[in-house]
């Protein structure tokens, strides 16, 4: 691959899914929004989109979820960012061999089903990355 | 105005930017980026393009910046996300007879001279919000 094909999303942490979804239907004037329960993550989360990207709220479904974590040490706000890629293996090897930091060194499985794996946030300027892949894209 | 038109970009807070171009140069796999000081802010910017949208890696020009402030509080990380308008006049009314606070009721001048304008994350789950809006789309 030579560059990630989009960001495909940005993760807001929420306390409150409903209350959060109510507000950012308020602010895009967009009605539509796809929600899921991401086991794997413990997380639920409710996607707007935005042009050729997506705002996803995101909120923990129990005290075990990274976003409960998060939101004990932090305010709510913007969580994450996604690059969407074809090779998400490819750009996991690469990003190791270039000194950046992993959390997963396989992917996982997402929202929507997509191959997702996180890179440090130590080693991109406080950003928690995220790469997603789309299933049946490899 | 029915929509946002797209998410123009999401802006990092770094403390210095030589080193994150280099950093998200690598991260990327793109060589190019738009350099700009937008003297308003008081502070330099670098834009990457990824799909329709941009990463703006911004830093403090002097300790007046906003970007300053953020870094003596804050780590390094997501400072904001901007949403492009066609009509930030209008949007910004619609928001604050919506009851979203705002941070600017009236626009200024932004990176690539466009008109921009904050929203206060205190209304949006956290997220500091920028509107934006192309010279010539009035």
């Amino acid at each position: 691959m030579d560059h990630f094909i989009k960001i495909d999303h940005i993760g807001i942490a929420v306390r409150d899914l409903d209350a959060a979804i109510e507000t950012y239907r308020a602010l895009t004037n967009i009605e539509d929004c796809h929600t899921e329960v991401v086991e794997e993550m413990k997380v639920k989360t409710a996607f707007f989109k935005i042009g050729d990207t997506n705002l996803e709220l995101v909120c923990a479904v129990d005290e075990s979820s990274p976003i409960h974590q998060f939101l004990e040490k932090n305010r709510e706000g913007i969580h994450h960012m996604a690059f969407q890629t074809d090779d998400i293996r490819g750009d996991l090897k690469r990003l190791k061999d270039q000194g950046f930091k992993l959390i997963n060194e396989e992917p996982m499985v997402g929202a929507h089903g997509k191959l997702i794996a996180f890179v440090h946030p130590k080693s991109t300027n406080g950003v928690l990355l995220e790469l997603c892949q789309c299933e049946g894209s490899e």
